[in-house]
């Protein structure tokens, strides 16, 4: 199973992001994780890092005249390296309390796409922190009642590098955690991969592999219990059982928004059409429930 | 063969360390790394991460108050990502170009020590930026002419926590890229492991490596092509080849300095004791050659 968790299972919304709120939350979330392992699947953590991220490209921002700041491809790995270890750590802690002998890893993975990406002439994804003035660097947006924001490419994923590696790792029998914040997004150049300014999503991400691998089944943890109709509005209907040809046709209609559960939708579609079987959609609180469809939204062909 | 590549391999001393740098001198190492890999080889790349962590720590210092600042864990951590990033990229583009069909991975990983080490009591391990006076804030040292800084303990390695999944790996034939930095320190604390705050020796994590999957051959990539005697001093004198007993009793003479050939020849002694065979230490310029006895310092039992 892919098992996808969002950046804010690891920060959440109002929380400042400390140390110890990003160890409580990913406790959390791998308690549910090593219930999911107890019932017997195989699983890869995905994870997203837009939180994280952010805070790294402030700090790169704020001290460039002090410090080389390194650019977003090298910050996407710094935050692989960093939320890899902290659920590496949890989960073999759980593992190991539960009598599990499975190993846990983190690749540093790299996601191949297109250079000729539209993303990249109107890019669409906005990024770390907001600023109170357009700032004339970088592309920029300006979001409602709170700022200025950068917008980067969030080109679509074609080929997981490091899909080989995963793939091992899982056949030995060990939890795998990759595609953090969607991958690292690299171009090839004259046979050489290069990073390239972008992020990857990270549920777009975990389709791809999963369907290189031939996995069936895709989890995608998030801060909702289930995906609704009208969400938020008038005649909000929830989701509980749902076939491939009706989500598309309320995905055509427009029910889920880009900056939400859109790419959810549109990762679930994708991983339907290309041979997966299953995906849940709901809280980690929530995760072992909906493998037993007493939860969440179940989206099947 | 385990290969331990300097920090300063990837920011040299009178760099800034900005991208272009680093890109540049981890090229050049990885340049010889694959000249290696052609002769039959299969590598498991270790590295330093110095200047590294110390500018990640620098950031967590500088912006505290707007940015909750990350534990040395979760630094050494980030660093793994980033330079496991640039050398997993840099070294796959390379075996591509050569036509050899190798795949590469980097494994955040973390090291098992003792919370009784006596380096806690007496932390000796310069660390980050310099500061012009003490802060109390922390244990620190002042180092002559440059300024107070911070240390942190260097404990002893005892386990690389992920020894299982490096061996898979390299079972596989991939090029394997772990204990960045020495690895993350953690003790077990009530069957739990925790990260802790110091930092390990990174030849002597390759040397535990080393021990632990019976690997025979090390090779200490570092700014000097030879072990010297008497560096520096009246009468040096570069060492070719020497046995185990010989460089214990230059060991124990003082011929090897803490800051700098120190570590690198404990771990030598250390390898040889149980059950190495050979080490090479000597600069990546001269990484192939000495493979050859051409140049460089052999140390054998």
């Amino acid at each position: 199973m892919i098992l996808a968790l969002g950046g804010n299972m690891i920060k959440k919304a109002k929380e400042k992001g400390t140390f110890e709120e990003q160890y409580k939350n990913v406790n959390e979330s791998c308690e549910q994780i090593v219930e999911i392992i107890k019932q017997g699947w195989n699983i890869i953590v995905t994870h997203g890092n837009g939180p994280q991220v952010g805070n790294l490209l402030l700090q790169q921002e704020l001290l460039k005249n002090k410090i080389p700041p390194m650019p977003l491809d090298v910050c996407g790995a710094l935050s692989q390296g960093e939320i890899g270890y902290l659920i590496q750590q949890i989960l073999l802690n759980k593992l190991r309390k539960n009598g599990i002998n499975k190993k846990v890893v983190t690749v540093i993975t790299q996601v191949l796409i297109d250079r000729n990406d539209p993303e990249f002439s109107k890019p669409s994804k906005p990024i770390g922190p907001f600023y109170e003035e357009e700032n004339k660097d970088f592309p920029m947006v300006y979001q409602s009642g709170k700022g200025w924001r950068r917008v980067v490419p969030s080109p679509d994923p074609e080929e997981i590098i490091e899909k080989g590696q995963i793939k091992d790792l899982i056949e030995e029998g060990d939890v795998v955690i990759a595609c953090g914040g969607g991958g690292i997004p690299v171009i090839e150049e004259n046979g050489n991969l290069r990073g390239v300014e972008g992020v990857i999503d990270k549920d777009l991400a975990s389709e791809k592999l999963a369907e290189e691998l031939g996995i069936r089944t895709m989890m995608i943890l998030t801060d909702v219990d289930n995906v609704y109709l009208n969400y938020g509005k008038d005649g909000q209907e929830k989701l509980r059982e749902i076939n491939l040809k009706k989500i598309k046709g309320y995905q055509k209609q427009g029910h889920f928004p880009k900056g939400s559960m859109g790419p959810k939708i549109e990762a679930s579609i994708r991983f339907l059409e290309k041979g997966g079987e299953k995906v849940l959609i709901t809280s980690p609180e929530l995760a072992v429930d909906s493998l037993q469809g007493k939860s969440g939204t179940i989206l099947m062909i």
